[in-house]
């Protein structure tokens, strides 16, 4: 008879790993057969650069509105890689699992993984399991690191924002924050907030085909929200950018819910949004591939680069004035992917 | 003035984040700047097929006799690409780390990855940091993923064996199991017991270079130890191996603590060895290579793979018994890795 809980023999290396790899990992997360593991697998190399990417999770709790850990972490490995402009090839799962997990938790995690890796059309590869006694960690934390390929010679950096740059979002900020804490929390707040967490990879080709060297800089806006992204962009390429408060699309019960509890939208993490910097005459053209992608009616230009400086981001707020906009000291959320 | 101890803000994406990595992380473990921070590295695309390999360490103490969790990340993910055949390319580095682990022990960790990096001859890129609330996780787990490349066209997998193979190992058993659970539990033994952690990537260059197609099987005994990766090989390869029990190396120290505190050495894990499996008029051959590696002194021709088979491993007793060995079924020493 099967255990209902993660045990520490889970992680041993011996029967009981074996029984949950065989059992219950490998057969929802691989197409791979017993006989195909190995401490690494071997892929076919595709012509043109790699992209190499690794992000670990450890979102509290590990079910909340609109998903899970696990397909967090999918999309958030795929995304990292589409932010360089890479097709994702390949992904890796690391599993810590703390002891006394339900297996039937397990089991939904390891589905919604599976589930993410089937919608962007990425294979998970290789993974490794380890289990820590209670209390040693919190539930399940998931590692996912990711290979992908640069079929085309674009350089798409933090470093390359060019002054007249567009700033463009594909949708609304803060979901993914609000949705986490209000999961976290018991609040019952609007049931419209969920989290935006979603595979990249299909937006960023399309915009890359349809805007090709007028794509400057990606990035995806999660820890730290859109304004910490707008300041690392703006230190990286030494630049001073502009940002347009009333052109920031938020999703009203977000915004009613930041401003209950007290938060800055402008901080708080998405996880499936990205800010694209792009050549000012291309802007168009990209906001209609933005808007036309899955969630996508709200897509926006945001801002623009407005100088040459030592990297910083002035909002202009809805009633005129200018404000600088500096990354959070601290946290703000703990926890949040 | 900067603070001694993580804190929650250190995890947050925000001041402390960047902080964290661009005066601590970074100019330990990387050659990059914080202009070339993006989500993903870019690199170039060596021809061969690609090997790809992930690993979650939690071994507990994070500093032991002869190793550090750092050393022992990087060390395991080199030797999951070489087990394969491939060389190693690129590292990336994962950070799941308790509020409250002292900054300096964190500087100790990173500096013996970036030593192990370089003794390996192999580049850290990428990485990522999440910092949990003290009691979510104990003081730091380290994901390392890997990028190899196959530079040759010999396949080395785990269902290769083949009978009349011999099989070796370049060294001692049990060491590095031993050591950790010396440094845990307080107990002072023998001062000779160390972790056996070390890179075999250049030791494999060796052996294929010298023994090419004539290796079919390499596997590096970690959790479990040499029988649980015998077992899974003899199952992979749905072939019979006999292990000669005299023929088994051991460091004196080891054995005896084994011996004292209840463990089969067969059964403890080890963190610088590989198991070859190889055509056997080529074994005189390989067992140089393995001798003359750092640490094989004691390299040994072990056994052999006797018959087809449903999958067995046999013991061949020092006092000419034959006994069956299995995996265990639970968990010896938990968090030795």
């Amino acid at each position: 008879m099967k255990p209902d809980l993660i045990l520490l023999g889970h992680g041993s290396g011996g029967k009981l790993s074996h029984q949950l790899l065989n059992d219950l990992i490998i057969p929802i997360l691989s197409q791979n057969t017993q006989t195909d593991q190995n401490d690494a697998a071997v892929l076919a190399a595709p012509p043109g650069r790699l992209a190499f990417t690794t992000d670990s999770f450890v979102v509290d709790p590990i079910f909340f509105s609109g998903g899970t850990i696990g397909d967090l972490a999918i999309n958030g490995t795929v995304n990292d890689l589409s932010m360089v402009g890479a097709r994702p090839l390949a992904i890796s799962v690391g599993l810590i699992i703390e002891e006394g997990l339900p297996i039937p938790d397990l089991q939904r995690v390891l589905q919604s993984m599976r589930l993410a890796a089937e919608t962007a059309e990425v294979s998970i590869v290789v993974g490794d399991t380890k289990v820590v006694p209670r209390g040693k960690a919190d539930k399940l934390f998931i590692n996912t690191s990711g290979i992908g390929v640069l079929d085309h010679d674009y350089d798409i950096r933090g470093s390359l924002a060019e002054v007249g740059d567009k700033i463009l979002i594909n949708g609304t900020m803060g979901d993914h924050g609000m949705a986490v804490l209000a999961c976290r929390e018991g609040l019952t707040l609007d049931t419209s907030i969920q989290t935006d967490s979603i595979a990249l990879n299909h937006l960023v080709h399309d915009l890359i085909a349809q805007c090709g060297t007028g794509v400057h800089v990606l990035r995806d806006p999660t820890r730290g929200g859109v304004a910490t992204t707008l300041k690392e962009i703006a230190l990286q390429s030494e630049v001073q950018i502009t940002l347009d408060e009333a052109a920031l699309p938020m999703n009203p019960a977000v915004a009613a819910a930041c401003s209950l509890l007290g938060f800055d939208p402008l901080f708080v993490a998405n996880e499936g949004k990205l800010l694209a910097f792009v050549k000012a005459d291309l802007a168009d053209q990209a906001l209609r591939v933005l808007a036309q992608s899955p969630g996508g009616q709200q897509a926006a230009i945001i801002g623009e680069v407005t100088a040459k400086g030592p990297g910083q981001v002035r909002l202009k707020t809805a009633i005129g004035g200018l404000r600088a906009v500096e990354m959070l000291a601290g946290e703000q959320l703990p926890r949040i992917c």
